[in-house]
């Protein structure tokens, strides 16, 4: 951990630890907890207490925590939920700072129960207590050992660190890593998220030097900016694995109910999970073919996988999952291609996937990866091996941990296919620190996660700081928000909202609102013919479905013409609407159709979106997100990630669009939102992209109606 | 088998085997042959045939083939290659049928091999032989039984069929299945599939009573279209499951340096699958998940899940998966929600899914599943179970077995989450046929393939016969074929193709072509202004380049000029062409921009697709693909399939297209394509559609310079 402890320490590090309702009945939890920690060879000390037993399991036990009267470093919960909070107030009078409440019937059971969570979360606050759970399995850390759990079975010792917001998946996963030889630091079940959550665990994680990768299942997120900040961070030190369920819509609703939290929509969590840093595994299975490469491999140089097997079927398997996950099958060097036909029988593939054939021994084996990791052109090698007539499994293994030990640099994966006749040679190569799989799409999904991880903390690094803006206006738009506001509106007319955006530098076409035929004919001479006419009003969202918008009103009778349509149009279809006028705008040069907008998410903040506009927007699904604030780096990622980017560029000999104005816009539509984080809803659709430059055709802003600080 | 024995009957059954190259040095694959055939309880006569030995493995041995003097009913060769054809001589002189040839040498080591493969296949073809391989790992079946293979290992009695065009994957899935409890009827290596390829095997397997799945590895199909018309005779009885390999661009590389064979496109693979009925597997694991089911559970009525769990997190992650496979989160009846009220703990989720908490016991598993399964709203019913304080997993296993006796209509699978602890409930529940799987997902998978099978035997059934079109032209088009050829062209004009869609009834604005300013005067008067003028070459594919369309000409002074101009342009951007006129065409009112064509996929034949066209058609990718013959109900799906159709049925207020007329198109096209195969491309971009009809705006056509017969 940390060098200077931080308030979870003694989480991992207790030297003491009080069980309350330790129990001698099996069956009961209290007994389990105490039994684990005898069990996993705990080398602190145990305090059971109990107040009708002199003894648990051998120990002595005392009749309440104050009764032990000697130091305590943590203290574990399990008694009824009613007897949690005195147990807190003793721990405050005995200034013992952390808990594990493993005590159900909490917010998980319903109203009652969130009333008695909601007193305990303000007393933790108000001592100071840091508190995983309630609701939860327990602690598990491999280091001091210490199973403060009530999961009998402690994981094999390793670099891993798991966090799970579900209790019954770490037993799942217990019994099933042991199968598969995978090693970790710390389980951590977090419960009901009440006091200590992911957050604070991976910002601790990541200080601790025995823990190489942090790997989480999380039903939601409820300090998401906090969530970001850190993993930003921690990404930088080493790589976070997370697997977020509820992604469907049914699914989602099925965590509510569970979990009792909101939760954002799957996009939300993509997006802010990729500027977090964080790699998203889609199963458990995913989750950890990642994390055995990340527990015992380098990180690659590139993306250039080489494939050795004696199998052409599998090797082929391997090249698409590898094109999938955006490995390269890379081209090897014409001295090893050489080397590699001289060396292997003429019927061998000495082009990636090198087939060494259905004959191949552990001699063609090694010299064949040796030749291919001494190959500049190659990052990392996954080996396939499948019982044939020749295959020397065991000596092939030992090959390849002797060449992974000589090129320490490059990752190396084996997919050894085929049971009951590979199991030794196969946990030879595990308990060697190689990964090894029974197919080969896991062993391309394991180098290719170590990969990804390697752009995201590239990215990380680049996304640093937003661009500053020294052109805005800042003053003319709070007054705007200000003047809105006193009206007793949250919905910014045409007028207002082009107003807002020009105070930011974004280019769009001079707008005026008017109220009354005269107002229009006045104003209009201050923009010239032709123009655009549009209706403006907080109520009227859908302005075309009502005839609302008129293009190319070439002169004062068609604009007194327009107007009497609309406000009568207006009046017909929202009769009871207040504030009605038209918004007369000056002619905007036609482009490519984008949709520039942001929203507000409840776990992240603000997100916005590009992509393209019309109708195609709600169509195509061409459209890309990113939180704010957003920098040049992301800003040109998002775009980049629209398919309309191709477009853009110029397609077919066609003229592009200013694409630096383009992400520019984004940019300064975040600090807008930056510096102004009452804005609700923002929506620039269409947004007109020309070789020349960009307009703002029609922007909508609604904002809260209390001013937010930032 | 069937009644009538077909000309494979000898693989399966034979009751006398001959062993060419049999021997009794451990490692050649003449012993392990012998071996297994021995070791697998083979109950027919073994003939082992080699010159040099009296005996092999203690049974009497012959100099030849021709020695024995009994009847064989089938042959393994396990010979050197050169040795093989005079083997094939003598099976002819004999009237020996069937042989599996496990040598390998011949394609897949170069030209040599090629060669003698040839020569090979002549041989069979010529002699009316049926052979397996060559370059193959043999035959296993559970039934007879018969290990005619050098993989030592027989599987597990079962129904499922493996045909795999990997020997190492057999070997590694024999394994793998092994420990996963999956039994097979039979397991057929094709090797190099020179005379038995997969499509004689589907049909033998689709005949099959003990068969009630076919599964397959390919990496090629060499007879497409004999593969969709077997597939969807055998899909109508049972489901075929492929994984096909070679999906990505450098995965299909590796295929076809392996298989020596072309492969076609994933596209076209996946379109193949589709008009065949066949389920595509993208991984090993998730062929098994789907097949197990199919080997041991009924067919589900609809889609409709119930998931039944004792943690929330695992619930919702098979919620999720569920969602994704297009499963139903079923809503319970209110008499089975009302009922589970009763009888779980209050903190119980009694909706979908349901979860009885970690306290549930194996009573309680039962009455939920009991309850659920009696429901009509619920089709099947997944059930997790996760080893917390109360769990019985063997009691509840017991229950589920039960359940399902008791209910055999419902399909049921089981996850029992967490390795050791639960093994031999684990195996209960798989030898009593349920499936049962370690993580959710799988577990939702093995179910929503069941469904999906469903599913396309249904629109297997309904696609049957294409719409015939009493209006057509066909003369008209075999002359305007016939014209293009007389004149040494392949690739039509505009007006040509323009004549050629109009024939079958497409809606095509009338097109002239002119080759002189007079002649283009003269037609002007035909079509009348304001007129389409484009340049017209079989070789200028990309007209718009070259400022070769002009829209809307107005009058003849417009034309002449657009004339001079184009053919102006044509010959300075290709000097070297020879022929070269502007086709005069009608104005078609504007509509929504789609594209429809044809191409010609080597595995598969004609190819339509569908989509939108302009310049979104390479950018957004929104077709969709079909293979000819195409029904109304496939035109139906192709068109449902694409994003647009949203568009064209009227989104955002706007109007829509006409659909049905979209669909006869492509209806119409595909009449076209199959009285003519001879078109080797097609393309007609833009398509317009309004909601008053369509218009085939501009017809490119591509056929092969000899006419080729239906």
């Amino acid at each position: 951990m940390s060098e200077q402890k931080s308030d979870l320490y003694n989480f991992f590090n207790a030297m003491s630890i009080a069980v309350i309702g330790a129990s001698n009945s099996r069956g009961k939890v209290g007994f389990d907890v105490v039994n684990n920690l005898q069990a996993c060879h705990y080398p602190g000390v145990i305090y059971p207490v109990n107040p009708k037993s002199k003894e648990i399991q051998g120990i002595k036990a005392y009749k309440s925590l104050k009764m032990i009267k000697k130091p305590i470093g943590l203290v574990i919960i399990a008694v009824p939920s009613k007897y949690v909070l005195p147990v807190i107030d003793d721990m405050n009078d005995l200034e013992i700072k952390n808990a594990i409440i493993i005590t159900a019937g909490f917010k998980e059971i319903g109203s009652e129960g969130a009333i008695l969570e909601k007193e305990l979360g303000e007393k933790l606050l108000t001592y100071g207590i840091r508190a995983i759970g309630p609701n939860c399995l327990g602690l598990l850390d491999t280091k001091l050992p210490l199973n403060a759990s009530f999961a009998s079975k402690m994981p094999r010792k390793g670099n891993l660190a798991f966090i799970s917001q579900s209790g019954a998946l770490i037993t799942g996963i217990l019994d099933w890593a042991e199968n598969e030889g995978i090693g970790f630091s710390s389980f951590i079940s977090v419960g009901n998220k009440l006091n200590v959550d992911e957050v604070d665990l991976i910002e601790e994680l990541g200080n601790d030097s025995k823990t190489s990768a942090i790997l989480a299942y999380l039903e939601s997120i409820d300090h998401g900016t906090e969530f970001i900040e850190v993993c930003q961070n921690v990404v930088k030190k080493k790589p976070i694995l997370v697997i977020k369920s509820g992604k469907s819509a049914a699914g989602a609703r099925a965590a509510s109910s569970h979990t009792g939290s909101m939760t954002g929509t799957n996009t939300s969590y993509d997006t802010a999970f990729a500027k977090a840093g964080v790699i998203r595994a889609d199963t458990v299975e995913e989750l950890f073919d990642s994390a055995t490469a990340f527990s015992t491999q380098p990180l690659p140089k590139g993306p250039n996988l080489c494939i050795i097997t004696n199998a052409g079927g599998p090797g082929i398997i391997a090249t698409d999952e590898a094109e999938f996950q955006e490995l390269r099958l890379t081209t090897l060097e014409g001295s090893t291609i050489n080397y590699l036909r001289e060396k292997l029988p003429p019927a061998a593939s000495t082009h990636n996937p090198v087939d060494i054939l259905g004959t191949g021994n552990s001699k063609e084996y090694t010299l064949t990866l040796e030749a291919t990791l001494k190959d500049e052109n190659v990052d990392m090698a996954l080996i396939i091996l499948t019982p044939q007539g020749m295959t020397e499994p065991m000596k092939t293994a030992e090959g390849i941990v002797r060449l992974h030990g000589e090129n320490p640099t490059k990752p190396v994966a084996a997919v050894y296919m085929g049971g009951t006749d590979l199991i030794e040679s196969t946990i030879y190569l595990k308990d060697n620190g190689i990964p090894c799989f029974e197919f080969p799409e896991r062993g391309v999904r394991s180098l290719s996660g170590l990969w990804k991880y390697v752009k995201l903390s590239q990215s990380i690094e680049k996304k640093a700081t937003p661009r500053f803006f020294p052109d805005i206006n800042k003053e003319a738009v709070a007054d705007i928000f200000e003047s809105v506001r006193n009206k007793g509106r949250v919905t910014l007319l045409g007028s207002e909202a082009v107003a807002v955006v020009r105070a930011y530098g974004i280019n769009a076409p001079v707008t005026y609102t008017a109220f009354s035929v005269n107002e229009a004919k006045r104003l209009a001479t201050k923009i010239g013919y032709p123009m655009v006419v549009k209706i403006t009003s907080p109520d009227i969202t859908h302005k075309t479905d009502i005839g609302g918008v008129k293009v190319g009103i070439k002169n004062e009778n068609e604009l007194v013409a327009a107007f009497k349509e609309m406000m009568g149009s207006a009046r017909r279809h929202y009769p009871n609407t207040k504030v009605v006028g038209v918004d007369l705008q000056q002619m905007a040069t036609p482009g490519y159709e984008l949709i520039v907008g942001v929203s507000k998410d409840p776990q992240f903040g603000h997100m916005a979106i590009i992509g393209a506009g019309g109708i195609y927007t709600n169509i195509m699904k061409d459209v890309s997100f990113g939180l704010i604030p957003i920098s040049t780096e992301e800003a040109t990622e998002m775009l980049q990630n629209t398919k309309i980017y191709q477009i853009l560029q110029g397609a077919r000999g066609q003229e592009g669009a200013d694409i630096p104005m383009i992400i520019e816009t984004l940019e300064r539509i975040s600090a807008l939102v930056s510096d102004f984080p009452t804005i609700l809803d923002m929506d620039i659709n269409p947004f007109f992209a020309t070789p020349d430059g960009i307009s703002a055709v029609d922007v909508k802003i609604t904002i809260k109606m209390q001013e937010e600080e930032r």
